[in-house]
């Protein structure tokens, strides 16, 4: 366990997490076995659905991914991928080093059949809907061919898990012309208009996002991470200047409503609300939350996990990226 | 004239924007004669200050810059670049087409020597103080020389201009690390690192950009687009989702006080406040208003291009680049 708040959060987590499991179904707690056990000590019945699996090193949040994998071999986030590569668990979740854990899923879980390179999917909440951005940082730099399986991959996610069927595809650009953007973007536009399987509405904006425009959203890594972090970052400023300036112009009672008002969209905007991001692409389940994720944070992770085996996700993406042989390499 | 609201919202502005003149200043506005004078009419006094040049062509919102630029020698755009290149006005302001007017600038007008790509500086308020992004939408494919470039650039607008000594700059990428981001970012963080003179506080994430993490946020075209353009959607659907909370949640009172209190903030984020952007790198001074800006948009245009031309920032801009003659071509 490597969150901002482990082993605790994580432990608090999987404890929440009983009323989604299936009488079979069991949750192995992966880090240091002394702190875990603290953590669940005076709590009845773990037992019965938790079990413990001790490892001595941990990841730090800012160590590089490739130094960490390397010197750290007994990490409880590699001993976590571990777990899955050897089919001994279905699914792992880690709140930990993003980076980390994508270089171990990748390297020991070896990506899907077909698929070039894995993305980080993200469900950002609007008021049309949610709607699906990936890769939010898995892969800073894209091929066209990237993006396109990105489309395909996010779109089996928008419609196994978050029910929205025939989901509407935008490439990120910088205007909706189809000659707008990078190279990159045109040649993946160009891609995504060749396949008529495909619901793409050809390029969007940023602004978009919030405008109903599409239900997924495709852009490369380094875009994907800067817009994420740049909600997370203005949802913050935005929300806490407004609560001050509520707290400056009115009167206590008046205050107090708005305040209420305000929370609840800040509630609705919270990454612990809607869990966390799928690895996608990769030959397993791997849910990355939050790394401030909190027990409720953790415990929609274990929601994932579930829905993302149950639904078959990973058959679908081999299952069409296999149907379309003419797409050429990236 | 060829933003959203002309000619109304241009003549407007220039009518507004009187009070900010110098006796021997003059406005001269470009487009349609007959328009323009349709919303002069019955106000007194215009002819003391403002000057109409008759343009019979438009360039509109959505046309190839390139192909606007060739098709409509006449436009009202290139019209307003001409006079500028021919020196007849000291600056100039367009709410219209930003690629035809960058193009057409970067063309009519040329680089300031030294500059190899012009960037679009835009002032983001914040609660820690205002932050200037560069570049934000001019040049979708930077080298790094170009990153290197906009952040001598933006922070002499910073200190000239917003008043901010001695900015502190941040590139932004994945992760605060030197090593993170693309080799684009990462080249551009080590010929940030080798100039002495400039304070470069390191990489900044997007989340940053509300938590006074620095006053200059340098970034290539298509990020900074991105980024823009989510500030703006975000803002819009954030503000709108919480007044909606507020009516559904409180009583009529209440919701008067707490929508009094978002409406300030969002007051603060409209554009039309601190007015355009200015085009940064070109031989004048061109300030880009937003499509949809109103008279005090226009007015506070004005303002800018007065501050641009009283502060010398392109003099300051061509002595900054030419003492560091160290720095490799981009």
């Amino acid at each position: 366990m490597g969150g901002d708040r482990a082993p605790a959060a994580e432990v608090k987590g999987a404890l929440a997490a009983r009323s989604l499991l299936d009488p079979d179904d069991r949750i192995v707690l992966v880090g240091d076995e002394k702190k875990i056990r603290a953590v669940l000590e005076f709590r009845n019945g773990w037992q019965d659905f938790i079990e413990i699996h001790h490892a001595a090193q941990r990841v730090g949040m800012d160590e590089s991914p490739v130094d960490a994998i390397r010197a750290k071999p007994d990490s409880s986030l590699m001993a976590l991928v571990e777990l899955h590569a050897a089919g001994e668990i279905d699914a792992c979740i880690s709140a930990g080093n993003t980076g980390a854990f994508v270089a171990a899923a990748t390297v020991r879980l070896r990506r899907l059949r077909g698929v070039h390179r894995p993305g980080i999917a993200v469900v950002v909440p609007t008021l049309h809907g949610p709607v699906i951005v990936c890769d939010v940082g898995a892969n800073v730099s894209c091929r066209p061919q990237h993006l396109y399986q990105y489309s395909v991959m996010a779109s089996v996610y928008a419609e196994r898990i978050t029910g929205i069927s025939n989901p509407r595809i935008g490439l990120l650009s910088v205007g909706q012309e189809d000659t707008k953007g990078t190279i990159l973007v045109r040649d993946a536009h160009a891609l995504l208009k060749a396949d008529d399987m495909l619901y793409f509405v050809g390029n969007v904006e940023s602004r978009d996002l919030f405008r109903g425009a599409c239900d997924v959203m495709i852009c490369d890594g380094f875009v994907g991470n800067v817009v994420l972090k740049l909600i997370e970052g203005m949802g913050e400023g935005l929300l806490r200047e407004i609560l001050q300036n509520v707290r400056l112009s009115v009167g206590p009672a008046a205050a107090h409503a708005a305040q209420k008002a305000v929370l609840e969209t800040k509630h609705k905007y919270d990454s612990n609300e809607y869990g966390g991001a799928p690895l996608l692409g990769v030959g397993g389940t791997c849910i990355i939350c939050h790394g401030a994720s909190d027990a409720r944070g953790i415990k929609n992770g274990v929601r994932q996990t579930k829905a993302f085996v149950h639904h078959h996700v990973n058959d679908r993406i081999i299952e069409l990226l296999a149907r379309n042989q003419r797409t050429p390499n990236g």
